[in-house]
């Protein structure tokens, strides 16, 4: 692969090799000294035309553990208000010698067209509801951890799907891997198809004998809309101990975060054991690391 | 120690090591290469929930003047927008593996809790009206370059007293190096009692004889909450060329900054010999750096 | 030169010996590892009272590739907001150690002030309608590079002249390597005289047999100041292909972006093979680098 922009076209092989170096990397941040020289001299850049400070971080983190310089745009702050253009903005980076970027838009498509534009890597770092195949990655990575294989393995994935570009690289990356993804929500935060999940309106459904839960978060804007009703949500769809008898014992729960506490879950859930919300954080590191590190100098090149 | 949040619990001697270890820090920073690679492979984020750019840009200095890597999360910036709790944004920063967080936040007792949440240290930048201990440490410092000794001498606080954390953790830190303080305020803005500091209304009487004058700034906000009226500050408390008359001949002046000139203090002091205010910025990074390298690999391991 | 405000008083000898600096510097940027260890040990602040994305960031990339610590300070994140002066944020920077300060400000001047308040050195990063000296010298660069010499070579320059700090600064150097130099606008936009350039409101005569053409950022205030009409200032201004036909053949255009398509400049302009506009961002950091290189630790010193 030459860019990381979501997983079509990809093998089981390269995700495997992916993740295999994510767990080098992962030994690297276990270190009391977390920092190895792999891409000094580098340049990575995160371009951020929607905000969001955690994946930020994380990109910079992986970035500088392995010493790359790191600069930072946001559109916010830049002269995209002055009706700057996509364009206009990645092609300025690129003649300032930018090697990688980590983009995120808030519309689809736009780390596939910087591809065009730029010479340096792309990575996309969420783009609209399309993708965010780091985080699928990274999910895949803490899944296998707890689960060994993921092959015959059912995960659920809970909450506004049709929205969500975690779920929609999820569904893409995990089947690869023998994964067999459940999603489920209220009918109106339901896509009419999704290639590769089984949908349910549901919630009992999709968590019957799961081996692990994806919850995702619920974007006060879907009420606004009038999309969905904060009470009947949760009624319906919140993940709650009580709820998670339908799955295997000690089923294994996942969050993309910031979570909001006692809607999308109960709340104590988020702090108990089943919890792998603070690994995918950490594995988010060594994720990111990774990618850059095949993107930048090793096979995918 | 293991963090800094305040002076509770500290003895002399540890007041004593830390500014030691300044010292040495002040050294580093007059060499032509301002660098040492004493916390190369940490990493050191700055955790503002309240905006400073002040006090990021020094700890920021301090953390690089080391090596570490540094990372920045503004909440304003951040997903605290919404609605992730203080509790899981230290935890998503815990789980990419930060070695030091420098909290700032606008209530009080945050960096407190933040040390139940995260294994790292935690350095307090400043919590509401509780604390600011660096901040302290750095006043602490450059009184005793200037005066040579704090024991016996007489040190006067003036302004807001009631809101500031600078007062308060003045109060708790220099009477350990033998000081004498007092604070004086209008009596709207003076606490109740304050365990280490004399209290007084009269501006003169904290002056008389004072060895040094530290001048808080004065927060628009309680002018707007009808505490007091401008002019009657200025009339009363303004510390000006010839108030400072009462204190002993050459009496230093001191400032948190940023100043307001010709409102708690006399423009023209600001810029005068007895003027400690650069020395005191001067002196913030060669104590955060003492800070942060005691906390992460010296003794205070 | 000590600091770089303007190019008041500079020899055609000290603009070649900096922009042949700029040329070594270009060869380090085609390296894969794009870094040099020139500035190790030094701090240089970006301190931006009105933002500059673009700017900073060729800047920071400038300062980072020649391994210098680099500190942001930008006035909307920062104490101004509670009255701070330039004057104490500069003392400030200045007490915690900063080698150098690239300002920029929306007032001219300051950059000049800020010579006598702090002892590092200073890069004007842009001042009001002053100055902008980086952009010419990358300017003069790029002309170089395209036409290989100056010397009696005509340059036109097109657009809102009276409030542009890229044509005065172009204006100061461009004669100094042998450049005639013309500057074309609506009668609102020109200054009544600007000494080392010819005037004129018709573009044609600006453009006739000119080598290159630099083309400036139309601002939506001037609009909102009712200094032009956008459909008068596009049927009279806009620089088009077939206006081109004026100039020498191949002329070449240059415009320091952020460009407005289709207002200033026919869109497919921008692209073309006359552009130069991709260079000038590439060149803007190798200028930037010698700039900071010759201040800090060359010749400048």
């Amino acid at each position: 692969m030459r860019h990381l922009l979501d997983f079509q076209g990809w093998t089981k092989a390269q995700v495997e090799n992916t993740l295999d170096t994510a767990r080098v990397m992962a030994e690297v941040l276990e270190r009391p000294v977390k920092k190895v020289p792999a891409l000094q001299g580098f340049t990575v850049a995160t371009v951020f035309f929607e905000p969001s400070t955690r994946t930020r971080i994380s990109f910079e983190l992986a970035a500088r553990r392995m010493s790359a310089d790191v600069v930072s745009f946001a559109a916010q702050a830049s002269s995209l208000q002055k009706g700057e253009s996509y364009k206009d903005t990645l092609l300025t980076l690129e003649a300032m010698g930018i090697d990688a970027y980590i983009i995120r838009a808030d519309s689809a498509g736009v780390p596939h067209q910087a591809t065009r534009w730029v010479k340096g890597v792309v990575v996309n770092g969420g783009d609209g509801r399309r993708a965010h195949p780091t985080q699928a990655l990274l999910d895949a990575y803490t899944l296998l951890e707890a689960l060994g294989t993921l092959e015959g393995r059912k995960i659920a994935i809970v909450g506004d799907i049709l929205h969500s570009r975690v779920a929609r690289s999820n569904v893409e990356l995990l089947p690869l891997l023998g994964a067999e993804v459940w999603v489920a929500g209220p009918p109106t935060l339901l896509p009419q198809s999704l290639p590769g999940a089984r949908l349910t309106p549901h919630l009992d459904e999709a968590l019957a004998e799961a081996d692990a839960v994806m919850v995702l978060r619920l974007q006060k804007e879907r009420m606004e809309a009038g999309l969905i009703h904060l009470q009947d949500y949760i009624a319906h769809y919140q993940v709650t101990e009580a709820r998670l008898k339908k799955a295997k014992p000690g089923a294994f729960l996942l969050h993309p975060g910031p979570m909001n506490r006692d809607i999308e879950l109960e709340g104590t859930l988020a702090d108990s054991e089943r919890s792998l919300v603070n690994r995918q954080v950490r594995n988010g590191v060594a994720v990111r690391m990774a990618v850059l590190y095949h993107l930048l100098v090793g096979k995918g090149r």
